[in-house]
């Protein structure tokens, strides 16, 4: 029937992954999966069930579930990944790499067998090396395979100028290209308040304060948490962009998306303006690029090759 | 200035803490301080930093903040206290109970030092001693010291019967009296399905078998999720009822509110329809009740007055 | 692609008709095209235009166009029919109904052929009637087409009940059956504030007094005007009977739909409480009805049956 | 109470007033007095009646009530006004500036005398001049009497370039300073579609048709209409500076505020970017402009002055 309730699956039961289906519920786009491995099956479940009993209150109908089982998620609508694991003490780049890429691998392969026609989201870490994974191991097209970390970048940004200046957070704005915290290149002549380019609000010292702060933003949480990483924003940044799928709204919102030419890139992922609709990435806007900016950005994607060659 | 952005305080940084400062932002109620103890200073900010991150993606203009300096606090319109142990192995109730009634008249000191005429929300368990506890410990007005636990209870009675029924959650309503949990007194015959009652769409054994599902809802959780207990429904409805009270809805909920005479009982707080608003609690409305329902809250008192004679 | 917007026509331009399309864009259910006949096409263009131009500013992704041509509606998901004419001096309830008959009649025929598969929701008066015609004129299934007029007498009631005991309209439900206006059978016994009857709050004149003004709430807003008919609360309706629809959401609402023996009835569309969702009316609820209710559901329905005589 | 409901009065139950109040309600802002002249007092009550009937449906506690007496604005927090002739065939311009002037200026005296420590925010046209008018007569500080212009003209110019784009509302944002309509100030470099300078996405022609198409925005409803003018996008645009103002938001949005030196004018009212907040107009902000924008905002100035010159 063409009106029934879209589903969307979220793949990982962590904190992100959770807050995640919690703001997809809240914000009535589908019935909502959550899913972890078989020895979370239980966690995974309470974390539905408790959310699921949020939903009288909060006043949504969407239906939120846990299991460890991908049969769950036949025929979802979307896909969003967040699994994988989080660097631990004495592991190296490779080591986590490695073990996310096989961790993506299976994820994917699960997922498409069971949802062949969905659009898939990527959260996990390194996201731009996992996308393109993703895209490898379904063998969906391009449009239909997605990673965030712009979002994210840019909702930190925008917070803190916003507080600089004391002004609401609806009316800041940011722009990012390339990859994820330190690789990111932010372009602040196209980041504004009130339309307002932000140079001319913010001396050049602050404006550069901010802009680092930015970059090292995951870290600044991490080390405040003591213990575990950022999953408010991370959460809210996936379900934008999934609002902007599941609602065909034409968003314009950076995306990490497969280039193939654009941006003088080719054959990688990488953080670049996207219009999101019902068709995932509907298009890639290209800029003129400063040459500066130009080669901010080669430097990210030679930084994304660099883990791609790690990639098995 | 008589417009000026009002101000929440949410004492405990834990989970069902910070989801709620996450809720009362979203809903744009007014700037949030969520507050912990000295030791949990770095992480309670870090919580609030990550969720004021994503207030420019969900579009909410609400400082959240974290302290552990109830400076912070002053001139708060709410503060809701979710602070408390929960119980550890080995260790008795009275033991548990007199432990949180140590941090309840702490937190409660603090509180009423910094902001003499707010209202004060309490979710810590065991609800009603604690209630009774911050009621006396501030030197309040009853109407400005309330306890949670009807809302959380019928959000759960609400989801198994929407789901039981394949039923929007908005349209199916419950109704609880007396304690939390295995205290609480459900009136089933005051419950409903889109205004009818549901003991005319659902036989006799499925109603019970969802009120003791009810009952036993928490436990519920914690069983699945083996470690740590519910925190989204919590939140939902500590939510809910400060929406209420912030907005001067004149919202028909439950409440624990301090008994003077009301269905008989008298010097204690137990659960009971209320109409929550800008004066907090500001009416107890009184039913009639069948003399085996009258039976089961005076059950539910003599339960509720056990833990406050274990009180110092 | 499973994910395009989805699309709503809206017949009929007046105020009830614009002003529902503009709560389904607010609401952003689709995109919403707002029809007319074609010497009110201009009109029709502009008040959409006017809409549109609303949209950055309440932030919905939601085109709303307007038109005098059928072939725009093509594939809706849902068409909402406010189409047909208001009594004038002079003019005999028969001449009204065979009016507004072959109103509908064109009107249907025209959006069967664009929109085979469509749901029909129907606003027109006298709309027990009306909802038949355009139900024999479709050949569609009867969960297919359906009239609005419970929603509506229900959101006055509980208007009145929540003004009168200054309480939140969030917790007020009402409940009828029958047909609309006079002809409502209004069930005092399953209107609640709260989950309470109202019959324990409210004493029984002033719950008569409310039932009466209710009953003739259409007329009070027509004489107060002077000129028009209400057209906020019945625009408010139908959008939530909408969005019910197209968000496949299981609501118990009233509607006017087509009985085949329930309630004794047959051959005709009536008022009954009734499980809204992506496949339109789902499912009928059946209450017990106490020979007082029955008797004035039968007078009721021989109202409706009067009204049917008349068509053509 | 510090809790209690805030109270916003519109003048002018006219379809833009009336559509205002509509949406305050909506987003519960607080209670709602709509006000109109004597001969239309039952007309207005209907209008607020209907809307009120429409709250328990769309679910918002926010009383609506129409009156003629300004006793019953006493205490607004806010007061809108949207009184005012539209010009008449064979009118004078200075006619209908005479005739606005005398109810504006009867208008205030009514609003100050009742709530002297109220925000006045003005869309009656000319609204310059009339804004400048409810200054004079309220002897209010300047930041507490402001005009609506510049929201509204960017919300047309913003979904004419949503549309061409084929992109979210959400995304595109517009930048006007000056008066309204023929006398607006495009600043076509400071508007943009996802943080991107519009010129980088639209041909020059394509845009300057829309600037065009803009300017003359409200003829263009007028003329499709036929009989009336735009009120949906006006609304909207009056209810966002009331959400701004009344929840202490610090949006940047265009208002019209009273210059003292701000862009090299003084001693009128004219459309400059400032900050919403629970104070008003909390701050102008001031940009540096080209030699071509700043002539031109000059020329708009001259134009508010001919206006101001025909006051009496």
């Amino acid at each position: 029937m063409a009106l029934k309730r879209k589903k969307i699956s979220v793949i990982g039961s962590g904190f992100t992954g959770a807050t995640t289906a919690f703001l997809l519920g809240q914000k009535e786009l589908g019935d909502v999966v959550l899913v972890d491995i078989p020895n979370m099956e239980n966690p995974t479940k309470g974390k539905a069930l408790d959310m699921a009993e949020a939903a009288p209150v909060l006043g949504f109908d969407a239906d939120v579930t846990g299991t460890s089982d991908y049969a769950d998620t036949a025929g979802s609508d979307l896909v969003i990944i967040t699994a994988g694991m989080a660097r631990k003490p004495g592991m190296s780049r490779d080591d986590l790499v490695q073990t996310n890429q096989k961790i993506m691998k299976a994820v994917t392969a699960d997922v498409v067998k069971h949802s062949p026609d969905t659009i898939i989201l990527i959260l996990t870490n390194p996201v731009d090396a996992m996308t393109y994974t993703a895209f490898k191991e379904s063998g969906f097209p391009k449009e239909r395979v997605i990673g965030q970390s712009g979002v994210l970048d840019t909702a930190r940004f925008r917070t803190f100028v916003a507080r600089e200046l004391n002004l609401s957070v609806k009316d800041v704005t940011g722009f990012v290209l390339g990859g994820h915290g330190d690789d990111m290149v932010p372009l602040v002549r196209y980041s504004y308040a009130g339309g307002i380019p932000l140079d001319a609000l913010l001396p050049a010292d602050r404006l550069e304060a901010i802009v680092d702060r930015t970059r090292k933003g995951g870290a600044e949480i991490v080390e405040l948490l003591g213990n575990g990483s950022a999953y408010y924003a991370p959460a809210a940044s996936l379900a934008e962009m999934a609002e902007a799928i599941l609602k065909d709204q034409k968003r314009v919102l950076p995306s990490i998306a497969y280039l193939e030419g654009e941006y003088g890139m080719d054959g990688l992922y990488l953080g670049v303006p996207t219009v999101l609709g019902a068709g995932g990435i509907e298009k890639i806007i290209e800029l003129d690029l400063t040459e500066d900016e130009q080669a901010k950005l080669k430097k990210s994607a030679d930084s994304v090759r660099k883990v791609m060659d790690i990639l098995q």
